[in-house]
């Protein structure tokens, strides 16, 4: 069985604890999560991947459960010598442990490999059990249009979700790079050759949107063999944990569980899903899109696997 | 008063330490330090510059006296995960606070700014109380010749030092990008400008004469108007620091504060030495080199004020 999954970070990193929990069952199964990369971003010379992280640190045990991001026991002593050196930014807090991955991320792409080599070197390390890949090698850079003094100014996703805690109204989300990146090496693979994809419950526009907006990937899921089930990341009008509540709206879609059913769309209708999981509740009706209700907390990768459970169900598989 | 000082690293330091507290009893003193920078080194993508850090954190009061170099209260939980993920070299402790100063020299140097720039924005937290300028804002690395399976290999000097401890033997050194380097802002006119010109006690091979095979710093040297003393790191056919022994046979000089003389030559000999100071007990009898002998034992910095006392007592000031 091989199931592949969109993924953004904590809320996807959680998920595919579940997808792993579910596959375990399962002989000879193969999990490859494609993953968010325009959270990326470039502090202090160092290329952070935060989806690519929260993902790799969750699988491989090593997350801090409490904050969901990041490593257990980490420290912040280069982060308060950055401070004490007064190198900006300041708001973007790097832990000491974190930064090692940083700093090995940053030297192999400075000579020459791309990302998804990258990532597959530094989950060498961590035996994830899931085969990660970036959504793209390119660099794309998520970016929010915010008002300003009368006019407009595009900052970098990280200034606007960290430092303004998605405070700052805004006007519009522009991906950088996006239109020209190409699907990073086995993404097409993965999903052509999937007999299942999942579509995490992550942030429906700054993780998934920004995944099926790399050319050829939407494409891909609709002329793909495999069903294409997702998972709604909004339970009862409200994201289950994030700030989607304040991205959707940027779209002109609901924070509802049928609004984001709506933006990836029915693949009988020229969009990517064959079946939709929402929260105990919550009602969708989009034509050509089967339905199922259920709980959607991920209290657990044991619940989480039975959502998956589920998921496969519907997809008849 | 101006006093300018050829100075390595750990050696360099501490003697700068002296040149401060001789200096602080004389009203408007102003201590230039010209630092080699020809140990410099790339790891883990992170450019390192040994000696520079050395004297910054000696005389900010935040070096490991101990150890003579890197931050006191060290950690090394960056270079454990760097292991982890197998990132090589791993012979190349990098303390986690030091990490920072990388950064800090990486992004900078990464955005355009020469060292002397970033040395001197990096001192702006240390107050240091001598202005550090590198030998060179132009990257020159030294590296070691050594025998290998019948044939000759160059590795970095850092490497030879570090990882073998000056334990493999040396055929040469050669100084990589030296021969078209230009004296960092500031060098020349410190040296024009200076009352003193001192060269510290410092591996007399790859810190003293790399500074002095700048194009353009030993000229500076033999047609200014300052007296230049040195100061012999050799104490009775050793080294009181390092491994100058396993440096000064490669050129083909002695080990020997006569040794030494005769590598940096009398300014009246085509040399940039007006005086020269030896310990007790050595004997040096170069031809119009005015010698002196005393104690040279960096026990203190107020001993090591005792010496500058003397070398200025020697340079006539």
């Amino acid at each position: 069985v091989r199931i592949t999954v969109l993924a953004g970070g904590v809320g996807g990193a959680r998920f595919l604890q579940g997808v792993r929990a579910f596959a375990a069952g399962l002989a000879g199964s193969e999990i490859t999560a494609i993953v968010n990369t325009g959270d990326d971003v470039t502090m202090h010379g160092l290329r952070i991947c935060p989806d690519l992280d929260s993902v790799m640190y969750t699988l491989a045990g090593a997350v801090d459960t409490e904050r969901g991001w990041g490593r257990e026991g980490e420290t912040w002593r280069i982060m308060d010598e950055l401070v004490s050196y007064g190198a900006e930014p300041t708001w973007f807090a790097l832990g000491d442990l974190d930064i090692a991955t940083h700093l090995v991320r940053t030297q192999m792409l400075a000579a020459g490999y791309p990302l998804s080599d990258v990532t597959a070197a530094l989950c060498q390390r961590w035996q994830t059990g899931v085969r990660l890949l970036p959504m793209t090698d390119e660099r794309c850079e998520t970016h929010v249009v915010v008002a300003e003094d009368g006019g407009r100014r595009a900052i970098h996703f990280q200034e606007w979700w960290v430092r303004h805690r998605a405070g700052l109204p805004a006007l519009d989300f522009v991906q950088i790079g996006l239109d020209s990146a190409r699907p990073a090496a086995g993404v097409l693979e993965a999903i052509a050759a999937a007999d299942l994809v999942l579509i995490a419950p992550s942030n429906p526009v700054v993780s998934i949107n920004t995944i099926l907006q790399v050319p050829g990937i939407a494409g891909a899921l609709r002329s793909g063999p495999a069903p294409v089930i997702g998972l709604s990341p909004i339970i009862g009008g409200a994201p289950v944990r994030g700030m989607a509540d304040a991205c959707l709206p940027v779209l002109g879609v609901e924070t509802s569980a049928a609004g984001v059913a709506g933006l990836y769309g029915a693949r009988s209708a020229g969009g990517v899903l064959d079946g939709w999981l929402v929260h105990t509740g919550d009602t969708v009706q989009l034509p050509g899109l089967p339905v199922l209700a259920r709980d959607l907390l991920m209290t657990s990768p044991e619940a989480t696997a039975a959502m998956v459970a589920d998921a496969a169900r519907l997809a008849g598989r």
